[in-house]
């Protein structure tokens, strides 16, 4: 088996080879090994489900590969809300004539990411398309997570005066995407912040902190995730521009095609809403993963301006506030168009 | 919006307008618009997971289009291990250009194919990739289905003596695909079989009819199911090749392609295993549905050769024998090579 051909998704023998010789051989578990319509699985009564499709190109880049990216990507939607990633759904879609080898790379890299989490890919999908179809290899992974703690995060429970913080310096999956994808082949050490944080936040909820908000920030980046929050749970956000940690790697490619940092995306970067009473205890914990873990801003209520005073300086809708080092501010917009294609 | 651009797909704007503006609309329930990260859903405690990725193409077809397909297909693997069908995730990965009135019919449809099980989309993704990098839309569902009654149908639980039944005629599905892709652009009334199969499913277990098996015959059609089901229950299966219901459209076209009728794909079409004593009654139940069901065939026990019997006539493995209407009799093999590529 040199390539894949169209036979390898057509239901039939050759199918029924590549999935117990790759996948089944790389994913092995009881559940998955049952090969039935559906897996049958024991749950906490409450879950959580999330799914996202994988596109990203090209397949492999510094720091990840597809396989890492859709592992880790799903995981950490579930590990937003809370959740413990128990099971996951795996679904390819392959162009024929894609190279077995890089297939076989990217489902290790998936196996071992999955060790980080000890979520369990328990069924699966198979499509190979003809060439031309699709750009080399799509994955689509669903997952459930199941509440093992009673804290349940939620972008509309960020209260006034909370915290925000990040779990790391940001931007750097959407810089080095960019970086591989430039026809002057930049060399960097910069890599993609890709991985998996279940281990945080399973830390964050085992000392108990009251976390308010917790949200991975994707495609959008930064800009898009504190837009959402303030919006859903009805907050001004100020953020103090000097303590948004950004590497010089970033910040250099940044200058060089006009991108703000704030708008690339992250795929293992996450803010963290909660009472500022508990942000250095959460600092404490995050900073065991990853030094550049910081306050960011806090919330702030907001207050709907009255008939009387529209032409006030209250916004009728709230803001999120960059503050900049020589004093001034500006709102924080929602990115508009598009960044960046096929980041994730 | 008369195309879908990539900022569509872009974390933005422009994403967010497209989700509220057409995906809620269609799908709108309480889970979906809470839009976190995942959706927080209530279960029974055991539930059935299933994904499918579908890359059919035409992607309208007579009887139906991948929105239909996308949900039938994933409701269907969900009802064949007797789970209700209760939350779907979507996902969208749609080529810059696409017509946006094309998407929102094929969302009409999907939408339109929920109301018939229940179940819900609750969480989904999108993304939008550059031009040439898809062949226009592929989608992903994934499911998780609910055990509210007792009967766990399995692969493996076929036993000694079963029935064998089929709810329809086989072979529509794959045909249709054929038909419509075919230059000769044949004309006939044919339309594909797709189909969500609950209903079915869900009346066979309140007449609380002990059903040791069900499968939906779609990619590798009969074929791959009744080999399936002969390894995985080590049971031989014998079809009485005259009792398989095909339309005469069906029967033309494999005559013309050099086509056999039991491998091609359906999608709306199951096959039942049950104890021969309670095969009339499950065939009621069935032609209140479709007046084509019928019971093809039966499974017998495989009787493993001992060593001085390896050259006497009983097969080391358990076999599908298909019994033709002369007399004769032939195995019936699981599919092999690529029939026809993106069928579903």
């Amino acid at each position: 088996m040199r390539q894949i051909q169209l036979s390898h998704g057509g239901g039939g023998q050759q199918m029924n080879q590549l999935i117990s010789q790759l996948f089944f051989h790389h994913f092995a578990n009881d559940i998955l090994l049952k090969s039935e319509d559906a897996a049958r699985l024991t749950t906490q009564g409450e879950i959580a489900l999330t799914t996202d499709s994988f596109t990203v190109a090209p397949l492999f880049f510094a720091g990840g590969d597809i396989g890492k990216l859709a592992i880790a990507g799903t995981v950490n939607d579930l590990a937003m809300m809370g959740a413990k990633p128990d099971y996951l759904t795996c679904s390819f879609m392959i162009e024929e004539g894609f190279p077995y080898t890089e297939l076989e790379r990217i489902v290790k890299s998936m196996a071992k990411e999955l060790k980080v989490s000890g979520a369990q890919i328990v069924c699966g999908d198979t499509k190979v398309v003809p060439k031309g179809c699709v750009d080399g290899l799509f994955i689509n992974t669903a997952g459930v997570g199941n509440f093992y703690q009673a804290q349940r995060p939620s972008a509309s429970a960020i209260a006034d005066d909370d915290a925000i913080l990040v779990s790391g310096d940001i931007g750097r999956h959407g810089a080095c995407i960019l970086m591989a994808r430039d026809a002057l082949k930049l060399s960097s050490s910069l890599t993609s912040d890709c991985t998996t944080l279940w281990p945080r936040v399973s830390a964050l909820l085992n000392h108990r902190l009251p976390v308010h908000a917790l949200r991975d920030a994707t495609r959008g980046g930064l800009s898009a995730v504190l837009n959402e929050w303030s919006a859903a749970s009805q907050v001004n956000i100020n953020v103090i521009e000097e303590r948004i940690p950004v590497s010089d790697e970033v910040k250099g490619l940044c200058e060089l095609y006009g991108f703000e940092p704030y708008d690339l995306a992250n795929e293992g970067t996450m803010l963290i809403a909660l009472p500022q009473r508990d942000a250095q205890a959460a600092l404490d914990v995050l900073r065991q993963f990853d030094p550049n873990a910081c306050q960011i801003g806090s919330a702030s209520a907001h207050r709907q301006p009255s008939h009387h005073q529209t032409n006030g300086s209250q916004s009728p809708q709230p803001k999120v506030i960059l503050h900049s080092p020589w004093g001034s501010r500006r709102y924080l917009e929602l990115p508009q168009g598009e960044l960046l294609p096929r980041i994730c």
